[in-house]
């Protein structure tokens, strides 16, 4: 964040590095908070950083393999020893350990598991799937019995190591570990020493399974302000805790992905410069040779129509125009459909009320653009083709307006991503039909 | 979130309005938790939510209207009495207290605070813009001297209102109110109770000022996982926090605006169902008609050639085709940059590397779907016309690719938002451009 200093100490890091002076470098990362000793970190080249990581103190090495990439991390701790990146993930967050041997192949994982301290917590969520609400989980928490008092709470967390207390929020299961209550940290702080945590925990608690898709998890947490929400198994016991920290991953992974695919590539997975440029490829070059492959049905359709186009060879020329607005209007549309549909303010029981309201917008743009259309071409063709022109821009964009709601909802219908109807998708699909509106109406109009 | 739940209490609500029976109503709505109360609540009529707001209790009532949309929750606030306005007002947060207050008039927002018991702490917070740190930041947070013991502290706490203590850190300010540390909450459950704040602050935290934008904030507490970041004013003085729900409100808001504005509109400032059909219109219709207008200029290009399209009017059929692979091809790099430059991944110091790596894609996609256009072209053209389209279409994309890159990063150079190159500008100055290079490699090529 702070560009300076991470530039700055990048610069000091290289010298110190050129010079053989490791301590040194050392020394100038741990002078910075780990989010910036990792942006420091990730500018150095590989073998830098596999001679500088097993140098820092652990704590700060695990960090860094928290913030890098994951391919990066991946890349990185295939060079350590088992013995040393066992060290490493050992002082790591139990899911982000998880992922980061999930990364790595099998022999290795399991050499670094057999070396860890912590193993225990790291191995069952190895089974989790990286998007599954149980891949985001935590298995650091704090659960407590109901007779327990107030007194023996804080004691006990007294004991507890920092980062567990960092959830803000105690769970309550009863002796077969199914989960009962939750207790928030300031509740037990204003409580009497004596109550129990059974007379002051919450019973209603909102809680996801492992196998759900972590963006559930996090509209939940969401939609009822929690700063963590517990995961439990088909028996009710609580397995693990999903936290704030991981609530605002989500939705920022969640939210640049259905960028991407608006934009009408598959999502890269991983950062912008964090990917590697082949990868980028292959995420866009399957939807731009569809596409192509698509909208060479537009000429075929112009084909036929080859000999009124000669006749009256100045329809070609509005054809650009016609074009562009409909994929415009479509574009807003589906732009706004998606993203309401991913932050749940619609779902498809609003479907009805959105394609009303949707055609509604359209009939009213339809209406204004194709007056514009018509005044447009009034300029530089007769009355009857600018009035061709205008009558298509109105309903191409009345029709890309409806086919914007229509698609994502569709997709929905079906159990797809809405996303996946992309503005690159959407547009080649009214280029197509506009064609075949924009003859019809010529045909109609001009009599050609 | 959960729909069961929020429909069925609904369809009781309305039954029992029907039937005048508004104790029912309002037993109904107590009956579930305040975000499903507030999904309940804004299914019903204006006329209805006025009738009920006031019957419930106070702090339900408060939750309500701050999950409501801003401009709703104005509306229905105008319908009250500035006396009932003031209770419920008096138990929100003061920052959405702020917020709503700022929608009314001068005469009512005075008559509120004029009734309230804490329009101490709304006041202030009325002079800022609702999306800088000071629109987002609340009043209510805990400051304590450096010379406080922990046991001290502890004590205090214990006294002081819920609400508060959600905040999982407390802060530290001399006698002149300047912030000089913070404590996290679970470090001071593990100290000793005679230890001052002062042996155990932080010293070293991030700020911001209440003028920045509420992205900058958000930004900082992200990389930095910070769970709230104290706001400053010029003399360091403690004015405020910014919590992590607002952090999350933040993101959500700017990912929605940054995908209505790729999708080529206005942002439409609230949830899609909350806006009014004519705003939504509003915020769309200039691009369209500006968009119209400059596409228009594909037309005169094309005009330009009319002679050469109707010796060689084979030429027309594939202008669709090319249009769209050049519009696609730069739409997906678009919302890969913007999105890029939003989540921090890269920066305008970035500019060369995206610029080269944009440009070493393009030149790989220009040259497969270049080969790609050709071998399409060649089923129903001649091969010199099929070679005319396959290096146009090459050109094109390689152009696109590139553009898609310069135009954000252009917009961040001269101080815009990057998203205001939407994807339907940039299509519209490819298509235009686009076709300038498909007239000339036919010149050359066909000699027309």
């Amino acid at each position: 964040m702070d560009a300076d200093i991470v530039e700055t100490t990048l610069q000091d890091v290289r010298q110190a590095l050129d010079e053989r002076d490791i301590t040194r470098a050392v020394r100038l990362l741990h002078g910075l908070l780990p989010p910036d000793q990792a942006d420091v970190f990730e500018e150095l080249e590989l073998d830098e950083q596999r001679v500088l990581l097993p140098r820092l103190r652990l704590p700060e090495a695990a960090d860094i393999l928290e913030e890098l990439e994951d391919e990066y991390a991946a890349l990185l701790a295939r060079r350590l020893s088992p013995a040393a990146l066992a060290r490493i993930v050992d002082q790591m967050e139990p899911d982000e350990a998880a992922d980061l041997l999930g990364d790595l192949d099998a022999a290795l994982s399991t050499a670094v598991l057999a070396r860890m301290e912590e193993a225990d917590e790291v191995r069952p969520l190895l089974v989790h799937p990286d998007e599954s609400a149980g891949g985001r989980m935590t298995t650091e928490f704090l659960a407590f019995r109901e007779s327990m008092t107030v007194r023996q709470a804080l004691l006990t967390m007294r004991r507890t190591e920092d980062h567990i207390l960092e959830v803000p929020r105690l769970f309550v299961a009863d002796t077969e570990g199914r989960l009962v209550g939750a207790v928030d940290l300031y509740a037990l702080l204003r409580a009497d020493a004596s109550t129990t945590l059974g007379d002051l925990m919450d019973r209603e608690i909102a809680t996801v399974h492992p196998e759900d898709d972590q963006e559930v998890a996090a509209r939940l947490m969401l939609h009822y302000d929690l700063p963590v929400v517990p995961v439990v198994d088909a028996e009710g016991c609580l397995v693990g805790v999903i936290t704030g920290d991981d609530l605002v991953e989500v939705l920022e992974e969640e939210a640049t992905e259905d960028i991407q695919r608006i934009g009408g590539s598959e999502p890269l997975g991983a950062s912008y410069l964090g990917s590697s440029i082949w990868s980028a490829i292959r995420a866009r070059l399957g939807w731009l040779v569809l596409l192509l492959v698509t909208t060479a049905l537009a000429g075929t359709i112009m084909s036929l129509y080859e000999e009124q186009l000669q006749e009256v060879i100045i329809l070609a020329f509005f054809i650009p125009m016609l074009m562009d607005a409909g994929g415009n209007a479509g574009s807003q549309t589906i732009a706004n459909v998606i993203r309401a549909l991913a932050v749940g303010d619609i779902t498809l029981g609003d479907a009805l009320k959105v394609l009303a309201r949707e055609s509604r917008a359209g009939l009213v743009l339809g209406l204004v653009l194709g007056i514009c259309a018509y005044v447009i071409a009034l300029v530089w063709s007769p009355g009857l083709v600018a009035l061709t022109v205008g009558l298509s821009v109105g309903a191409v964009i009345t029709w890309a307006n409806l086919l914007g709601a229509v698609l994502p909802l569709f997709a929905v219908r079906i159990g797809q991503d809405p996303a996946l109807v992309s503005g690159p998708l959407l547009t080649t699909i009214i280029d197509v039909t506009g064609l075949l509106i924009y003859f019809t109406i010529a045909r109609l109009v001009l009599g050609i």
